[in-house]
């Protein structure tokens, strides 16, 4: 602490890649991490990719004087990976699982068995109230043919919107975590334009660690360069994002990550970069407040108005999911029926044989039988396919709501603004199906 | 309007029973409610088991005058069911869907497919903020025996955590809804106890209904008695729970509910009774503060040692939840394995006569085809049990994980009070496994 007024905070966040038996040299990086937690003494650590709970048992084990207070998130299958240990005590835990991650049957990607989820505790620093949040988005497997595109963009929604409804009685707000996003897709622009989050790489006043802050470098020896094609030295999807209140202003006084290498140790801790952050509090004797000025008057204009855009990229991006959904759905419908015809036809051609040809020729039991199977694992199949598909429409019409009530409310608020500018631009349809999203029908 | 610090607020809640083809006299009485409300002209109106879109965006064509605003609550295979009309402007919208609501087997129960949450609007009024509420738990079928009982725990422990991390920029707060909770049930224990919430039965000036409140009554036609036994008469589970804030004081003027039957009309609104309550909203102008009297800290302090008892009262249950949840996922497993052994069994006996016995003796084609599909089943059958039963435990684990935190945090704010009588009562350990609660590990 630098005087009464400031307080100094060190958040830590890693993707821990921790899939027992499977992530390279787990055990061993394990007892790095710790290491190095241990030394470094983070106010507060994410953890994300925590796949096992004993790793965290035995984390907690190692950090049990440094970080007295931890929790580890459980949701899905598998778990939601992700962990927290922290010097500060934590009063309360409160999990988002997002309603889409993927599929179960992409077994390989193994998105939906983690039970993707947006983790929140509320610490205490000093007389401040800290909602800290971590999370892991659904992976980007194809930049170019993105399949799960609709399904991020839902889970940033989610976030922005958990981040925004449980943060108010916050006096500062820190997420960290492997959003699986780029600085400026889609998902990123939606979040921090909405919670007004901020990112610490941009904001820092002193940076060290890799070119452009990248924390997926294709120097890691976990990675496979070609991956990250065409992005060759690496991409940044890890972050750690926050913003202060009325009564607490926060600067980020450096930033580091870790460089694909650990010294004296023959691998690094992850393949993905670990990021540090040194941030500062500034507790606000008096609350800022006031007439706005014109100027900030156009700027939250503008805010609003830039808003609105992200909104309504986003909801042309689930309608286009809503659409695959739609057809797979239905595809699943119809495969089921085919299905079904196949069965009927075969328990017709059983019981033609029984009726009228009896023991003139070898009745084909084999084919018969195996016909059947074919016919059941079909029928099932489809069945639950057509739930999941069902539930993914859901969550992608819900999503898709609830974008359209925000952007006729950014709207409304937007008509309150003295502009300079016409709002034309606001006023495009978003589809053929809307007359006007400036009246929308909630 | 009484004066310019007065506002009334008027708020419906009804179970609709709408399951198209099955619910009886659906349509008939989608009539009746639409006639009701555009006749009634509630502020807020919060509609349960609302199954179909096509049922809402019905209501919502015959509200469009008196309630332009509306939203409608999607998730789960079918939907949740909740909807929402208002006479005052949506401002956003959030859902929660809950990580336990029944067993997708438990297909006549249906509950799993209906995607059970709780929803929340933002809407203004007048100059307030008001959060808005609207839920459904899992149904009770039988008392005695309740193997939903942890599930519906789990989901009052969300239900309250989610109010109370969304609640906290709100002037007012009201929630309505079919909780599916006996009034001195643990669960409702639990949400008013931790959320301040105020049940406007209790708390009405005037109330005019069934006796004792309740909304589920045996002289509902649609009702079968037997079902409601021991409870002759009938139960209250429909509830409209409102509170203030710092800048408003609510009050319930009136309360009302339907009774069995409609004038003019064959049947009534649903096999649940409606619920009308008059709220009076006073604007505070000064903020009530200043130092708590000796008394006012014994209050609270009486307060958080009475949700002590029943968050432990929670964890404790949702502890013999999760015992259920793995003894079943082990018979899972178990089953799978023996699956298993069948089907190798079954291959080896198709080897032997293949590999010594030829043409000796005719092989029992018929029976070996189905045996090798009865394994099959076997396989899939315990291995989607296996996966959901595993779902089961992360959630159940996960919350007595967020109820071991709370209670610690709570002790730790009760150790702030200056008590009157000594706490033992608080330190009686929780199980063998726990040394002292009064020093939880997070």
């Amino acid at each position: 602490m630098a005087d009464s007024n400031t307080i100094r905070l060190r958040v830590f966040s890693l993707n821990c890649w921790g899939i027992r038996y499977l992530s390279k040299h787990c055990r061993e990086r394990y007892a790095m991490i710790g290491e190095l937690l241990s030394r470094e003494e983070h106010d507060i650590v994410l953890l994300q990719e925590v796949w096992s709970e004993k790793d965290f048992l035995c984390l907690k084990r190692k950090l049990s004087s440094t970080h007295p207070h931890s929790h580890y998130f459980k949701s899905g299958v598998i778990g939601s990976g992700m962990a927290t240990f922290s010097r500060h005590r934590i009063h309360d835990a409160f999990l988002y699982r997002y309603s889409l991650n993927g599929y179960p049957y992409m077994a390989h990607h193994g998105d939906w068995f983690g039970g993707k989820a947006v983790g929140m505790v509320i610490l205490n620093i000093g007389r401040l109230a800290a909602h800290v949040y971590v999370t892991h988005l659904h992976a980007e497997y194809c930049r170019e043919k993105d399949s799960y595109l609709p399904h991020r963009v839902v889970q940033a929604w989610e976030l922005q919107q958990f981040i925004r409804h449980t943060s108010s009685g916050a006096d500062l707000v820190i997420l960290a975590g492997d959003l699986n996003l780029h600085p400026q897709d889609l998902g990123n622009r939606l979040l921090r334009t909405y919670t007004g989050l901020r990112d610490s790489y941009t904001e820092t006043a002193k940076f060290d660690g890799c070119e452009d802050g990248i924390t997926l470098i294709s120097d890691n020896p976990f990675i496979n360069p070609k991956e990250l094609c065409p992005f060759e030295k690496g991409i940044r999807i890890d972050y750690i994002l926050y913003k202060g209140s009325g009564r607490v202003s926060i600067q980020c006084e450096s930033l580091s990550t870790t460089k694909g290498s650990v010294p004296d140790h023959p691998f690094p801790y992850s393949d993905h970069e670990a990021l540090s952050a040194d941030l500062q509090l500034q507790t606000l004797t008096q609350q800022a407040g006031g007439d706005e000025t014109r100027a900030e008057q156009d700027c939250a204009a503008g805010k609003l108005a830039e808003l609105v855009d992200i909104v309504t990229e986003a909801r042309t991006e689930v309608k286009v999911g809503l659409y695959c959904a739609e057809r797979m759905r239905y595809t699943a419908a119809r495969t089921g029926v085919m299905g079904m015809a196949l069965l009927l036809l075969e328990l017709a051609i059983a019981a033609v044989p029984w009726l009228a040809l009896r023991a003139d020729q070898p009745f084909p039991r084999a084919s018969f039988y195996l016909l059947g199977v074919l016919c059941f694992a079909i029928l099932i199949t489809t069945f639950l396919l057509y739930i999941f598909y069902s539930m993914e429409v859901k969550a992608l019409q819900g999503a898709e709501d609830q974008m359209r009530l925000a952007v006729g409310s950014l709207q409304e608020r937007l008509r309150g603004f003295p502009l300079a500018q016409p709002l034309n631009r606001l006023c495009r349809p978003l589809d053929g199906q809307d007359p006007c999203p400036l009246e929308p029908e909630e």
